[in-house]
């Protein structure tokens, strides 16, 4: 038995809203599943080695449950333009150029090492089309800690000249890229980019591979006016955009949907039914002005919510900025609202980046038992301050202000994965 | 004469959306003083030394107009708070730690050091109502290379038991303040808190010192609904807000007003006909949820504005990141217009966070023959990329994301200042 004991100031969010905080304090793994945190050490783990921080804060590292790997390269680039033209400018290029395996390796090694260092240890995260260079971000990812689900996409119109497969194509190359998928922590999630991007006969086979291997999905779901207007147009058998993913089977409890900001009361009630994962991307939609999801109006009618960067849309790798920016543009939404709907506070922010991901992945909120170890040690000892900072101010604080290398050490799946 | 000459790619922004590039170019100071920039070193310049920074870019370092140094304890803290709590639970307290010469001392230390290293050289800031802090204050800045006004604040009403003065500690103290001011590059100016903090008398002996001794006048106007009824209480003989500056004579070109996000069409009229250059501080409106100024329409009827960081209301000492904010803040009022005020561009921003502010210190905007020398030096060599990016782009880039150490050098009043 491999037993991990690390101490410090243990900080978890167990329920939307709520901290669990608990000074000095241990949190236990062994073999990388967590047994407990305690104020004091239980007998049996007494002589085990302690990895002892002191008073740096120990958090529950994030879930990234929605980014794009070929778009690192093009991070805080034409903000200035709207979604779908932006896609053509600069989205479609960059993507294409990852048909080169060299280049997609010496990238995607820099993306793991950054989402590593920032504390993003499982991802929900879209490759390009390109087969090869999707196993290679898994190799890159699973190299450097990071877990999670990583999709090849498939799109077999509207992506332009150099990046677009034909229908076989995209089948093909999709079974060939699940038939290599043999990684530890890093598993495979079909990706139909959007509607737009897959024709119906290409939509439906995907939906028959996901329900014979039983596999999760991911994509893209009303995040621009002028993108519902589109599907409306591809799809007029179909009431709400949705349903273009419904009615291939793509719309179950192992569903994530990026973006849903403008899903009204009736695509919200589908999202709940369902138990669809919405993966709200505030600095994305900020960005590309998309608009202000109705965040607090999913949490009190049940739709689950997490978070993603949605890097390239997203200008922040740090999901401590995600956070941020999810509490900003909940702000954008209160003001909006005319003061009337609450905004995001700092501690359902940061339940929203953590346990509301991991659930996805099969964990308990929190570092609940049976849980895999994920955590950050955060250390903030070279901010000042006048007073004595509670542990939940310090994390409070560390949303929106961190100390260079404020990030000592990361753990993923029970193993230390960086240490600053 | 001392002569200084960078190489780079040398961008500047001489008008509101307008960048001058010139890449491989020369940037020459004479004994501080901007000559010219050039893409062939002029005749009279060979043989002497120049500093190649390569691809490196040369931009305007930035001019903070808007921040409170006593609250660099607290940046980040207390965001789930309205304006008027946040400033009774947290800032009050903070401020009044600045009784202690030596924890001042220490901190604006930091605090100058990290304007630097961000490349922030010319500020517009608030210091509290201690007289020795805020000489300490100047000191630190000053010894740092940050240029520009510092104010010793006045409040006699309002601030709680321990942040108060009488009107005549507060008159008393500031004329002992200016006698002590004896600064090459930080400057004195006048500094009533806002309207609720200072009495009639106190805004009356105010201005008179200003007019007596020429002084410029920075404070707060309309920066929130509350705050707003709460002045039209405290002055119902004044039918907008600005009037209590304005019949005090503190309303005039010198006068810096931080936030204005509520200013409609009349105030706005106000600003413009005086001269007053607004303080616009996105980051701050957006985490106290203050509400989306109206910067698009301020700048079509020719108001004044530049940026500020407002620490501790923003949360972004950088303001490249403050830069970002501005422009997401302005998509935000985009899409409460319905999509009918164009957002803020990224040139347009930087032009707010550069020439906006330096105008202010008598410069003229861009790197015009004249101004004193203030520059940043900035490398992203670092950051992957798929295609060859041009120096705007790169400009770009660095508003939304930038490398460790992307700051490499400083220039401030002539001098290099930083270097990473």
């Amino acid at each position: 038995m491999n037993t991990t004991i690390i101490k410090g100031n243990i900080i978890s969010a167990p329920e939307l809203g709520k901290l669990d905080v608990t000074e000095h304090g241990y949190l236990v793994a062994e073999d990388g599943i967590i047994r407990g945190v305690y104020e004091t050490l239980p007998e049996q783990y007494r002589g085990q080695p302690v990895e002892d921080y002191g008073e740096e804060l120990i958090v529950q590292s994030f879930a990234d449950m929605h980014l794009h790997a070929p778009q690192y390269p093009m991070v805080g680039m034409g903000m200035d333009l709207p979604l779908i033209q932006w896609l053509n400018t600069y989205t479609f290029p960059t993507e294409a150029a990852f048909r080169d395996n060299d280049f997609a390796r010496e990238t995607y090694r820099k993306l793991a090492a950054e989402l590593v260092a920032n504390g993003t240890t499982r991802v929900c995260m879209f490759s390009s089309l390109h087969r090869e260079a999707t196993i290679i971000l898994m190799e890159e990812l699973e190299k450097a800690g990071v877990t999670g689900y990583v999709g090849k996409v498939n799109m077999d119109r509207n992506g332009g000249v150099n990046l677009e497969e034909t229908t076989e194509e995209s089948v093909e190359e999709t079974l060939r890229w699940l038939e290599q998928c043999h990684f530890e922590h890093i598993k495979p999630i079909l990706t139909p980019r959007f509607v737009p991007s897959c024709t119906d006969e290409l939509m439906e086979r995907l939906g028959r591979i996901a329900r014979e291997q039983n596999l999760p999905i991911q994509s893209h779901l009303s995040e621009n006016t002028g993108e519902i207007a589109w599907v409306s147009e591809l799809h007029p058998e179909c009431s709400q955009y949705w349903e273009a993913y419904a009615k291939y089977g793509m719309w179950n409890d192992r569903t994530v949907m990026a973006h849903c900001v403008w899903s009204d009361e009736r695509e919200r009630k589908a999202l709940k039914d369902a138990g669809v994962l919405v993966a709200h991307c505030a600095s994305s939609n900020e960005n590309l002005t998309s608009g202000y999801a109705p965040v607090r109006v999913m949490l009190n009618e049940g739709v689950r919510v997490a978070l993603g960067s949605d890097i390239a849309g997203g200008d922040k790798i740090s999901m401590f900025d995600v956070t941020a920016d999810t509490i900003r543009a909940s702000k954008a939404r209160c003001v909006m609202d005319n003061w009337k709907t609450p905004f995001l506070t700092v501690s359902e922010a940061w339940y929203l980046a953590t346990s509301a991901g991991s659930r996805f992945f099969g964990e308990k909120p929190g570092f609940a038992p049976g849980n895999p170890l994920h955590a950050i040690v955060l250390r903030d000892d070279n901010l000042v301050s006048t007073t004595r900072l509670s542990p939940a101010q310090r994390l409070e604080r560390a949303v929106y202000r961190r100390q260079e290398h404020a990030v000592h050490a990361v753990f993923s799946a029970g193993k230390k994965v960086y240490t600053a």
